[in-house]
Formats: C-alpha cells, sequence, structure tokens
C-alpha cells in the first residue's frame, strides 16, 4: 500500500489555502490542505506496524512545532506548483531529518522546502497569471503544529488517515 | 468547530465503495468512504480535549470490531442515499451507544442504522434506476474495523481527520 506522513494546519490555515486550492488546484479532493513531511512510498503491512512504532516513539520525544507561512512561492521551473512557503526552522528541519531517519522508506525525491501547495497543473501561462497575482497578496500566518499524520492512498488518488500521532515530548 | 465520529472501512471495502460514489455521490471528494459513528456536532476547543479524553477511554476498553457489508439498501422514502449495509451485530450495537453516552454532544437524529453510503443527492427517478441495479449486484465484504477517528470540517465541506484512536481493548 502507499503511505504518506503529513502534517494538517489549523483549520484557519487550512481554510485559507482551500480559497485557492478550490481554483487553481485539481488535486483539492484527494486530500484536505497540507505539509508534506514525507514523499509517498509502498510499505508492507509487517512494514506499517513497525513505522506506526517508529513514529510513536519520534512524536513522544518532539514538540509542537511552531510554522510560519511567510510567502507564496512556486516550484517554477522544477514544477509549476504556487506554495504557502513555510519558514525552514531549525525545529522544523530538525524534525524532519529525524523523521527521515526513523522512516527511511522512499527516496528522498528533492531536499525539504517545507510547503503547503495552494496550485498546481497549470499551463505555464496560466502559472505566471496566477502566481503573478497570489505573490502581491501573499501569506502571513503562524500556526502549531502538535500532531502528524500517517495517511495511505486509495485507487482513485484519495487519501485516508491511518494514523495519527501527538506531539508531546519537548525537543 | 464541527466534529464527527467515523470508521474507516479497510483500503479493499473503501475502494469498493469508490467505484460507486465517483458516479453516484456528489459528496465523493468532501470525505473517503467511512461508516458514521457520530453524526456531525459542535464542539469549542475546551471540549474537544474532554472528548478526546473520553473516546481514549473508550477505546482502550472495546476489541476491534468485526464488520459484515451484507447488501445493498436505500433510506428512501426518508432520503434517497443509498448504502452498503453493515449488519447490526451486539458488538457493534453496544460500541455504538458507548460512544453515544461517552460524547454526549449533538443529538441522535434517528436510530443506528450501520451503513457506508455509496449514492447520494439523486433525483427520485435517477434514485430508482441506479438502486435497482446496485441492489442486485449486491455487497458481501467481512472487514476489521480496529481504529475510529475524530474528524472536522473544513469551510468547504471537507472533513480532516483530528485523532484517531485504537480499539486495544477485550469487551
Amino acid at each position: 500500500m502507499k503511505y504518506g506522513i503529513v502534517a494538517f494546519p489549523s483549520k484557519k490555515l487550512q481554510d485559507l489555502a482551500n480559497t485557492y486550492r478550490k481554483r487553481y488546484d485539481p488535486h483539492f479532493a484527494l486530500i484536505t490542505p497540507h505539509m508534506t513531511l514525507k514523499d509517498s512510498f509502498d510499505a508492507s503491512d509487517e512494514e506499517i506496524k513497525s513505522i506506526v512504532q517508529q513514529l510513536n516513539e519520534l512524536a513522544s520525544k518532539h514538540a509542537p512545532l511552531t510554522i510560519h507561512a511567510s510567502r507564496i512561492s512556486s516550484f517554477f521551473p522544477a514544477t509549476n506548483a504556487i506554495y504557502f512557503r513555510i519558514e525552514p526552522t531549525e525545529q522544523l528541519v530538525v524534525f524532519h531529518k529525524k523523521l527521515q531517519e526513523k522512516v527511511p522508506f522512499g527516496n528522498e525525491k528533492h531536499t525539504f522546502v517545507p510547503h503547503i501547495t495552494i496550485a498546481q497543473k497549470m499551463t505555464a501561462s496560466e502559472h505566471d497569471d496566477i502566481f503573478g497575482q497570489l505573490r502581491m497578496i501573499g501569506v502571513d500566518e503562524k500556526d502549531i503544529i502538535d500532531r502528524i499524520h500517517l495517511v495511505y492512498q486509495l485507487e482513485d488518488g484519495s487519501w485516508t488517515t491511518y494514523e495519527t500521532f501527538r506531539l508531546t515530548g519537548a525537543e
């Protein structure tokens, strides 16, 4: 089965992201707004049991993450996805690194650029138009991530939460 | 904020439900296939903390639920929703009753008819056509529900998981 690890921000920040996603993101319906912590990877039923143990351990050590969605950026030209940039604080970068160590499944496809996608799969000219507009509007929202979610993908592409892990530690 | 309590069945049963939902259920995109255990209710941030405690207690007492999606039924004429009927076993009915006692928020709008919706919001004649077809196809799937999900609703109607509770007890 295909799994991923994400953090859902507060309802307020999700609602804000959805005002853009409903217009500009065809993946809108597959999952609610999120920050990906680990890209999708395959794991067997046995493997996922050990992953759950590792995530329980990780979550019990780490404190809630303070995040700051500070501006609207684009991955262009790598892809034309537009996103809320999340500041890569030391706390967040260390947490992400520990997560990869605990769950060494799949490949890290790219360096960690924490973000919440708000638009994707546009043509190049749509991208330029929309990015120009959104960059001007910007974003400036702080939030607390106090739990992470292990999710799995259905055949139609949508994601269901398998288990949540509350960040209850001190690190 | 608006919350609900649901059980997501196995990927296999969700995929099967989605083969119908993608065609016949306009709520398809708002949440993946599920069995509702508690209809939506409002709760404050303070209230939800105590609800989470109650659900932890409940989940630690109850064993995973064996469910059987045994046939395709309709709520017509109350509504024209079509669903996988889940057999109301004593285990499931008792669990549902305890859940209502632990989380006495909102109103029980109707008696508990465990089900997974696969079609809704059709006209009366669409309902008759589709129900006629689906009833013939039927369903016969057994499954184990080993966790329940507390979910909350975003402004666009979609649902995000707030927390999962694994059924780890013996009852």
